[in-house]
């Protein structure tokens, strides 16, 4: 799909909250870029998502960042064995492992006790609310939710890329491809036969970024309708229903119904629903699903191992 | 079962070598023990213990010990999560784990920067070499193996139980039941009528105990030797085929036909292949098991979940 109309793609790897049940693992979501590298980055890596990745086509030695949201077991815990497994299997490419204050000395400890020595160069960099990080093709915009313990979430931002060098034109003109056509491409003006060419003439719109925000465990908080704000995708945890509101506040969490309201509120393009509390059945998922969708039309519930394409979000 | 013919089994969690595979996870044994709190035991805990426990009958909280062998990853970073699960599912009961030098720490590390807090009391005890733990009913001696990292084996010795009181005996001599039966039963001499009777004459031969020995990842040696000896049921590393005898070493690792010697030498009842590594397929896994019959007739290759009863030895 390099270069085709869809640049980004989730997989859910673990839906649930707390602990793993049979339906639902703890958190892990992967986004997979559409870049020249074929990139993918992990958002948190609750124990076993080395184990959920075995059933995808996920290569580990693809992921080349992990953004851990905060350090619960059910969001951490799997860190160690996947940065060991990633290099037991060959893995020589860097990996980043971004995460709030605690990451670094978790990773350490548990690699040096187990005299871990993993093959490829690994970073482990700590994050803070309103930090931004910045990439080639990417920014990163990282803020602090409502949490029991320091939580955060990410604003993916991807960059617009210029618009495409509208060939066509060029040659019904008479002008033949060659070196000049680089230049145009980048919006140089250049002169051919005598005559300036503007190269903003023969270039077409910028190709918009997609926007995804992936948030950590949190209440309702303003933190998240800002990273949320007209993104084309909001992935928002909704461990309780909408009846539990009162539960969701006491141990730092959301309900479907809050959620929703994010969504709604910050004009995203379509909200999904993870980290579903154990106590939830399957069917009980529908109607979660379906107390988000009354708020807000186009939310749906993530399961795990579930692939979606992100698409830009309709302009109203 | 409790008080029947069988009292020990055992059920693999995890039968797999350094890194999980869809076959076979990493390394995790259950002992049950069917004394009167059904208690279970641990050997190990390789990520997503706490996820196979789920396919089985294993009530987290009654898993009162854990015995790690050695640090590496893959028999030790299910711990933390199986630890915080077992609080969140309601577990008050004590724990203990038994673990090299580092596993106090490693438990710490993992459980302060997750701020998770245990419902249970939790006690570490870090082992050594030659190390014997004794309790009401079983013995635990502790030896350390061949590895590139500190790694132990553990003989888990079930004590002889006094055996029954006769009663049929008593009755046909016109003894009536009660508190007189209590004091023959360990073995006093009594008065009754006027007669010396002697508790010896009416109690029938000690039950004698189990002897199951499971040892940590091992390049074949005197140490697994004798932790092995006359044991009825050993558990031995078999990480790769007889001919890889130079990788097996390399590794730090037992090949099937080495497992096999340790169990003939050792002259136990039977031997069960484990920590087979992911390059042999589930057909390879019956070439292995026949690699080792070959040497030893009573040997089998253990499997994810498979349970098994604990038999005493043939007496040859
Ligand atoms: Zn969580
Ligand atoms: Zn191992």
């Amino acid at each position: 799909m390099i270069g085709g109309a869809v640049s980004m793609e989730i997989q859910f790897l673990g839906t649930g909250a707390g602990v793993p049940a049979k339906q639902r693992n703890v958190t892990s979501i992967a986004l997979k870029l559409f870049n020249k590298r074929g990139s993918i980055w992990l958002f948190d890596c609750g124990e076993a998502t080395q184990h959920q990745i075995l059933h995808t086509s996920i290569k580990p030695r693809r992921i080349e960042k992990i953004f851990i949201t905060h350090l619960h077991g059910d969001h951490l815990y799997g860190l160690p064995g996947f940065l060991g497994s990633r290099s037991f299997q060959g893995g020589t490419e860097p990996l980043i492992v971004y995460g709030p204050k605690g990451t670094e000395e978790f990773v350490s400890a548990a690699l040096s006790i187990s005299a871990t020595h993993l093959k490829y160069p690994l970073s482990v960099v700590e994050i803070e609310d309103g930090m931004v990080i910045d990439e080639d093709e990417y920014q990163i915009i990282i803020g602090q939710l409502d949490h029991g313990i320091p939580s955060f979430g990410y604003r993916v931002i991807e960059k617009d890329r210029p618009g495409e060098l509208q060939v066509e034109k060029l040659r019904a003109i008479g002008v033949p491809p060659g070196p000049l056509y680089q230049q145009l491409k980048t919006k140089e003006k250049v002169l051919w036969q005598g005559e300036e060419l503007s190269g903003e003439e023969f270039v077409g719109p910028d190709k918009k970024g997609l926007v995804v925000t992936i948030l950590g465990d949190t209440r309702m908080c303003k933190s998240a309708l800002s990273l949320a704000n007209n993104a084309d995708l909001l992935i928002h945890e909704a461990t309780f229903d909408a009846a539990s509101e009162v539960m969701a506040s006491q141990y730092f969490h959301s309900t479907t119904a809050q959620a929703a309201t994010v969504a709604k509120n910050a004009n995203v393009g379509e909200l999904w629903l993870t980290h579903i509390s154990s106590r939830y059945t399957l069917e009980d998922a529908e109607r979660l699903e379906r107390e988000a969708q009354a708020l807000f039309p186009n939310s749906h519930m993530a399961h795990d191992l579930l692939e979606l394409s992100v698409h830009h979000k309709k302009i109203e």
